[in-house]
């Protein structure tokens, strides 16, 4: 999406690959929102410390940085054998799956790169292959993210006022984002509407990621304390809801996602405000059979009794002043929290799931499956996902 | 309540008077959690620069705190007519008022001991009655809290799991607080249970003020962020929910409190958690006959982008260390906030309001005002009580 630096706006990808230094860039999102800067990663050894340190985060994003690593690993071989090539890469998708080793989309987008990697019969055939393979996984991340902004679209109607919670925008995949794309696309319908973002805490994505989204793309919208969206529901003055999901169940239709979107669907629910959740394929779960089968992590209480922010206002037109960021202890140091990261909302509360393929009814996921992406594979492979977080 | 410094624990009051010196005593409470801190304030106009610098908060404390600064300010002439000694009176009521135009439990705190002091036929008895009519109101303060634990105690059963939201604790009154009062009565019951502190974000009064609260009264609790509640309700780890209110109907029994506190009450009632509120007659209003006629304050945007906070882990325990707390800014330094500082609990999802005389169902309040204090000037003063506020 666009970004604007110093008075100049450009498009960015938050993923992208510099084939001439066979070099994978990203932008930093630690930095985020308080600064706007783009590393060159020089080697895939450097790109899987970048997935490590959360420079990127986000499903669709690890999974098209994994792909990009890679590739990038597979091209700076030298010499040798095919087999040893084929060490050489069973060795980097090793440490760039071991960067996160609960997400599932690295290992999926990785897969899907060494997959095409087999019809090349040598080495240089397989290297340009498995930067072909990447360069398509990202293409795909941010048409399905297209779909589900051309699907999304309708439901944003003039003067809607939209509530948001936590992010599953544009920096959390490759561009457009899920939760995000029906904004953005409304926004290019010249439709009017704005934005009430949850700070989402205790980590405040919302606040942070999809206010400085929102803001680069120049849609009206305001933050808000969690606390305030039954008040304003209340009130009036919220018309559709829409989340994004770390896993969602493909038998059953219930979504984890960030911890307060329940909430926010129970507030929905009783105002009679609709509840969208906007999901790539890559989250849906098709193996477990019940949400309260999906595992809560528990996160450190440090976040709930805390914030990180910046000592001094600072915009991302100013110079890079890397390092400003803080923590302050906010709660009374002797006190513990409990924090956990994510809730299930169930299916009675969820008005529908926007897809790429399009909005179902959280129970139609099952029926459906054959156009979702269903496989017995897939199913294997989400285990793990309910660790993954979209930041 | 107790609070153990150096090793030593020791009984305070927020607010007491030291009549040898002429003082007033406040709980320095811009400091905490992070300091423990007693001031003296030396004259009544030190002891409204105390109210409005917000050294004191809460309905309860202020009145106190403004009944001890007028008899403070009356006891301090020295010669003169009794004419001159009236008027001096009247400029400290004065003073005293504007020191929080909107908050009404100054003006009634002091209107009382001004009705006491007429039954003085000299300067000094008057000054004599001032003082003991403080003291009054502050021992009512109390005795009112603590009947209201006597009345709520028996909620808490023995391994109940409690949820609250802001602070009505003894900070924000003269001691024991409000919705904290069946707390430390279960305590002293020998109860054991378990509370969770909303943080109550945007001003964080549950993770700073309740849990030093109840970190000092060595009650075992924890700090969620108010996005966890909901998720906690649906695992079935809350089975009681207390919090205060700023301002209640009582032709109707709706409940203006802290932004947050409606959501609460929607989550307890989805599962049939029971949500009480505890209230000092001071926040009734016999007044208003709906609750969206309550003004809802909109609160700096400030409170929301941003967090207040010490930079380095600090106890109470250690020597004072002021200014050590921070503002950081959280959110994307180019975004606005919506900062709506209280919402309205309507009836039907109040299960109890828990007051000094009893505990009744919101619709209870009015056939029973005789008891609960009503009067028609109560109902004029109570006019400006929307805009105080709980800290």
């Amino acid at each position: 999406m666009n970004v604007t630096v110093h008075g100049t706006t450009r498009h960015y990808r938050t993923v992208t690959f510099d084939a001439a230094r066979n070099a994978v860039t990203l932008i930093e999102q630690r930095l985020l929102p308080h600064q706007f800067k783009i590393v060159s990663l020089p080697d895939y050894r450097a790109t899987a410390a970048a997935i490590r340190q959360m420079i990127v985060r986000g499903a669709g994003a690890i999974g098209a940085t994994a792909a990009y690593g890679l590739a990038q690993g597979a091209r700076s071989f030298r010499g040798g054998s095919l087999a040893q090539f084929s060490d050489r890469v069973e060795s980097v998708f090793q440490t760039l799956k071991s960067a996160r080793p609960t997400a599932v989309d690295p290992v999926n987008a990785m897969l899907a790169v060494r997959q095409a990697m087999r019809s090349g019969a040598t080495i240089e055939e397989q290297q340009s292959l498995a930067l072909a393979a990447a360069e398509h996984f990202a293409n795909e991340d941010v048409q399905h993210c297209r779909d589900i902004g051309r699907h999304g679209v309708k439901l944003i109607r003039q003067n809607a006022r939209v509530l948001t919670h936590c992010n599953a925008g544009w920096l959390a995949f490759v561009d457009i984002g899920t939760a995000t794309a029906p904004l953005y696309a409304a926004q290019e319908a010249g439709r009017k509407f704005h934005v009430f973002c949850d700070e989402t805490r205790p980590r405040c994505q919302g606040a942070t990621l999809t206010a400085w989204e929102l803001a680069q793309q120049k849609i009206s919208h305001q933050i808000i304390a969690d606390n305030a969206a039954g008040h304003l529901m209340q009130r009036g003055e919220i018309d559709l809801v829409i989340v994004g999901s770390d896993r969602t169940l493909g038998r059953t239709g219930e979504v984890a996602n960030k911890i307060g979107t329940y909430t926010t669907a129970v507030l929905a629910r009783r105002h009679g405000v609709p509840f969208y959740v906007a999901i790539p394929l890559s989250t849906i779960d098709w193996n477990l059979r019940s949400g309260f089968d999906i595992p809560i992590e528990e996160r450190e209480g440090s976040e709930v009794l805390g914030a990180w922010g910046a000592t001094r206002s600072s915009t991302i037109d100013r110079k890079a002043r890397g390092g400003e960021l803080v923590y302050v202890r906010v709660a009374n140091p002797s006190s513990g929290a409990r924090n956990p990261g994510f809730d299930v909302t169930p299916v009675e509360l969820i008005t529908g799931i926007i897809t790429p393929f399009g909005i179902f009814k959280p129970e139609e996921l099952w029926e459906n499956r054959g156009r979702l992406g269903y496989g017995p594979e897939r199913a294997d492979r989400a285990k793990g996902a309910a660790k993954q977080s979209l930041r």
